[in-house]
């Protein structure tokens, strides 16, 4: 519990680890010259954004020379994108229909830049359809883009099998890793992934940084111009404490069992499906992230869940954090079939490497009579 | 001076205030949750974006609706030209020779998407050439974008005229006003500007956050999609922190008297002046920033005088930070037909609030040995 919150919303954003804020303070105040000055603070400076590149490259299993610092993974699949969009026009991208809003609809916003998408679809637990990915793959094909993670649901698509089919069509394949990056281990030297999307704010790092993977870094269409910034790939002062800070949240991913949390979170699931009625998880049976639960309960809003776990202090979603605001049903659970009295009831429990088991059962306790109280006043 | 440092590099960046760092600190570990979900603390971080927005909004004197949050001043300056590019092509953009790369060249990469561009030259101080406007501007001009004050001699150009010039034939303007927010009141109110862009780390706040002004802001194109965040018009989780530290710096700016500070730099002027040879200050007599001086030496390297001060802690820049590690001669200098025996002697001290008279007086005292050394050395 933090600040008396229990924080199950970590899809939509992370807590910075206190370690991580302290390895980032002295790069405001004292390590603060600008690492494109000639000065030997200057110097040391450039030295540590190598450093935590190298960092973000190890553990990528990548030359760090691939990897550019962007504000973000929104950054991020924008710049791969529009890589590909400014290249030439009359081009079609593919991606599918459960794609996080910065892929999904910066793709459809191509058709304004003279080139055209094709929409994958998804089985009803979220699995890409490869036999159709075979079919609408051809020689226009300029992108493939599918997420690893989806962020609503946690269900995880086979990157080796999507990377295989994808460059025996010698097609270019970006992988929006932001929601498994940290979770997931991503091996680039056994994949043939072009294109990989990172973010430090989904690992208890800051928010305001990411990094773009590019595997053909010197035939690249930078989306910010110029500077000789992050080797002339993206230009713009560093943002200095965020690269340190997204480092050090890198570095201690390594070794952390996320086995004993997803037990704990399959539990509060269980009890959920167990004691109340008519609920049933977005996901199926397909193999998730340890973190994601995505639960939807019959005939009540989702938004009436969250707000009252609100008042319980108990901070959790409705769809993505993302699309919260706009109160259209969630496009990734439409897409997985869900029956319209479950989707509106959706509920997002993502969880962290900190969150406990007495924070489950109390949120358990809270959601069953809160859900009770919900049906005693619907008119369903 | 600051860890034994005297810092005379702030055109490039500027410590980030203590009373900053303690601003942003509770917005890592305490109020980290995601602006877009729907929890207690997401709608009390909505309200701080809100607030933040409209210092910002005040300090310019316009609706805080329409600044929007970027990572910085050169994301800023993308966003305006990729929002007049990806409008339409065949048109001519108009800039000029002494702007920043992250304007400059990107005006430049636009040939590659089918515009085209001309370029407005400068008096030997600096002065844009307000004539030569009127001749070039026409019917195809889809933009004026110029600097308010350049990054590598402070010198000032009139942004009423030019405002008053643009507005009288119809186009839009976009005015880059990095190095001048802070520094010289901009009062959007009284002038006729639909685009400005600035920084936070130039005026003691964090890197990797800035802001662009958008008058017409329903008109525009996004660089960055697609997410509800900044009312549209920028997608990506916000970074929070670099929000919160960006607006408390610029709360900060309020009424400090610069005078002070530009008559001690103007004293270390006119002893390098009395009392070094064959040197010029790269702006003339044009108007100045209080804190800006960019000093010629003949016939030695500015870059070996960088490094000797180095040597006695000392920061300084050879032309701008952000070419410093291109070892070309810089384009602004070059823009002022300075003599090419002192363009590679330039050396620009740029002070800030908390510059003192000893660390000024310090500093003279190296240079004069330091030119007297090299000169020394030097076969001319």
């Amino acid at each position: 519990m933090i600040n008396n919150t229990i924080y199950l919303d970590n899809n939509a954003t992370t807590k910075v680890d206190n370690i991580v804020v302290e390895e980032m303070i002295p790069f405001f105040s004292e390590l603060y010259a600008n690492p494109s000055s000639l000065s030997t603070q200057s110097n040391q400076i450039k030295k540590r954004i190598a450093d935590c590149r190298k960092v973000i490259g190890d553990i990528l299993n990548c030359n760090s020379e691939h990897i550019i610092f962007t504000s973000g993974g929104t950054e991020s699949n924008n710049t791969v994108i529009n890589s590909l969009s400014r290249e030439s026009i009359n081009k079609v991208f593919i991606t599918s229909v459960i794609e996080h809003p910065s892929v999904l609809n910066t793709i459809k916003q191509q058709e304004k830049f003279g080139n055209t998408y094709k929409l994958l679809s998804v089985s009803e637990s979220g699995i890409f359809n490869l036999s159709l990915l075979k079919n609408i793959i051809d020689k226009n094909t300029c992108l493939v883009s599918l997420m690893h993670v989806n962020n609503e649901t946690g269900v995880v698509n086979n990157i080796e099998e999507i990377s295989d089919l994808v460059s025996f069509y010698k097609k270019p394949l970006h992988i929006d890793a932001v929601q498994s990056f940290g979770k997931i281990k991503i091996d680039l030297s056994r994949l043939n992934i072009d294109f990989l999307s990172i973010s430090s704010h989904k690992i208890h790092g800051p928010k305001g940084i990411g990094a773009v993977y590019v595997k053909n870094i010197d035939r690249f269409n930078k989306l910010i111009f110029e500077g000789n910034q992050e080797n002339d790939h993206r230009a713009g002062t560093e943002n200095v404490p965020g690269i340190i800070g997204f480092a050090k949240s890198v570095s201690m991913l390594d070794n952390f069992d996320f086995s004993k949390k997803e037990k704990l979170l399959r539990n509060f699931e269980k009890k959920i499906i167990d004691n109340i009625q008519d609920v049933t998880i977005a996901s199926g049976n397909a193999e998730r992230v340890y973190n994601t639960s995505c639960i939807c309960f019959k005939n009540i809003e989702g938004e009436s869940i969250v707000n009252w776990l609100n008042k319980y202090n108990i901070s959790v979603s409705t769809g993505s954090a993302c699309s919260s605001l706009s109160l259209e049903p969630s496009h990734v659970l439409k897409a997985l079939k869900i029956s319209p009295c479950y989707i509106n009831g959706a509920v997002r429990f993502s969880i962290n490497k900190n969150t406990t088991e007495d924070e489950l059962d109390f949120t358990f306790e809270k959601v069953k009579s809160i859900v009770s109280h919900l049906r005693e006043l619907s008119p369903f």
